[in-house]
């Protein structure tokens, strides 16, 4: 049995940016970065919580995310926002572009936000519910390090390079919340794999030869297997071409890893779309989303996206958040 | 061996036009299809060439699709258009909505595209690369009669659904072109194995229980297979949501069949997003997409998408299309 202390969102954030300020991030930088981490312990969404706070600060301390950027925010068209992150935290830049997106997605119908110079924006699909939030469609890419071979080769080409989708609810939240990577599974599965000496899944990964593999050691010098063959390296180009290309980021097979201290920062980038649903389609959007959810929902075990996220904060607003004291402990003796 | 002629574009073009007026369209309907189907055959999509003019024309005549239809263009905001086709062919709605999407899409930065009471609009990736050649990138949603259910559940809710992305090469053309559908294969595949009388693959689709099925009897009666399970039902409703709920189309649950002469219109959607590069990536963005494509070309072995229909395109621009006499027949005689 594990000891750990019951948390709530303020005082995991409070935690978050006292422990980022540390390491040497702006008040204005770090706590986007600290509600974004709450948020994702709300949402049972564990790998992307305070477990990853001792990994901010440590690339607070190494330079791979400069804690003192601020987001340079330029409006080069009226649908378009632009905001160089300056090697800082996306989610600071993030919160500066979206200032700006949302009034223009709800005047003109639609517009853009092209992040460069960023940083892994954590859990995307947390992004986009804030769009959904302001009565929006979100639609959202973020790319990442190379570690998808294309169809026929075996060099990665794409990142894992997860898109997000959410739709209004018309209640301040999500109806429907996709957040989905290209890959069959998460990298950081098969280093977990890798850490406990043990073999990965038939189908998850590729060797150095483009081979499939069981043997994560093989695997993480290889490739990750792309969701769905060509489909899922579609998706992955997809997200290359919105995420790298259209904000002048680094494409994936340029930027530098996500994870260690080794190759400053990865200089990713992120794109958005905000869609004002009631320009094309009134009311109708309301109902189309009801009865679509609904034909999901009404079929016992069938899922809808982001019901699981939904069910988690349920969970964790009246019952806390269970945090592990070694967790807590590592977090403070870093 | 089958009989064939050789023909050219231009002259599938007439043709289709001289079928398609035969069978109820008025010229400004027929024209745009019929260089889609042209296009089709240069790109050796035989499946949406001529072979399906005899289900246009079938189609016009049981009121499936209305060929007097006159798409009616509104701008509800600034970078939305929206158009109502009236339940005309997709075609002549499309093009009606290129020509106010195209310009506002260069003006703010990005620009929507929406449209309803729309029939299906055969190769997406075509209409997409029509924008690439403005020298924008384009991302488009279509959706369908629902043949996918979700994952847990046994009744269809979403359709194949594909989405296309085009990346413009800055010379008129695609650099990428992405076409894909949600499903494993198209739907079309198993009824042909079903008219032959042969088991499908395993892992295409499931029987009316939500199983495994290598019967394709059983498996028209049930669902097709998601491309890589929970993520490809993602797709498919982020497709269903831009193209039905974005739009007010009927959703694929309510859609009447795009295949046989019973339902009426499918009054299915659209939604295309036309995003340009220069606003904010500059020339950066031509810089990334040579090296994307370089670093998959450069494979031996590996498959940039779109390819395949450059390539085509050239070897029947060289050496003509041929058409087998017994399709012309039949064409002839509807």
């Amino acid at each position: 049995m594990t000891e750990s202390v019951t948390m709530n969102p303020g005082e995991i954030e409070a935690l978050a940016v006292e422990i980022l300020e540390a390491a040497g991030a702006r008040t204005e930088s770090a706590r986007p970065l600290a509600r974004a981490i709450a948020a994702a312990e709300r949402e049972g969404i564990a790998s992307h919580g305070l477990m990853y706070l001792p990994i901010y600060a440590e690339h607070l301390r190494c330079g791979k995310v400069d804690g003192q950027a601020v987001p340079k925010v330029t409006s080069p068209r009226q649908g378009t926002v632009l905001v160089d992150a300056g090697t800082g935290f996306a989610h600071a830049a993030i919160d500066a572009g979206f200032a700006e997106l949302i009034p223009r997605a709800r005047e003109l119908g639609v517009a853009a936000l092209a992040i460069r110079n960023s940083y892994n924006c954590g859990v995307l699909g947390y992004h986009m519910e804030r769009l959904a939030a302001e009565g929006l469609v979100g639609l959202g890419f973020t790319n990442a390090p190379a570690s998808i071979a294309p169809v026929g080769g075996s060099h990665p080409v794409i990142g894992t390079n997860p898109f997000s989708l959410a739709v209004p609810d018309g209640g301040g939240g999500a109806a429907i919340l996709i957040d989905q990577s290209a890959s069959v599974v998460a990298r950081s599965e098969v280093m977990k794999h890798a850490r406990e000496g043990r073999p990965i899944p038939e189908g998850w990964a590729l060797d150095p030869d483009g081979q499939s593999t069981r043997d994560p050691d093989l695997a993480i010098r290889g490739s990750m297997a792309p969701s769905g063959g060509y489909k899922g390296v579609g998706i992955g180009l997809l997200t290359e071409v919105m995420a790298a290309a259209l904000t002048g980021a680094y494409l994936g097979i340029d930027a530098a890893p996500f994870s260690g201290t080794k190759g400053g920062p990865p200089r990713t980038g992120q794109f958005f779309l905000a869609i004002d649903p009631a320009a094309s389609a009134g009311d109708v959007f309301a109902e189309r989303i009801a009865a679509l959810a609904g034909a999901i929902t009404e079929q016992p075990g069938a899922r809808l996206p982001g019901q699981g996220r939904r069910a988690a904060r349920k969970r964790h607003d009246r019952d806390g958040i269970q945090v592990s004291t070694a967790l807590l402990d590592k977090i403070r003796s870093d």
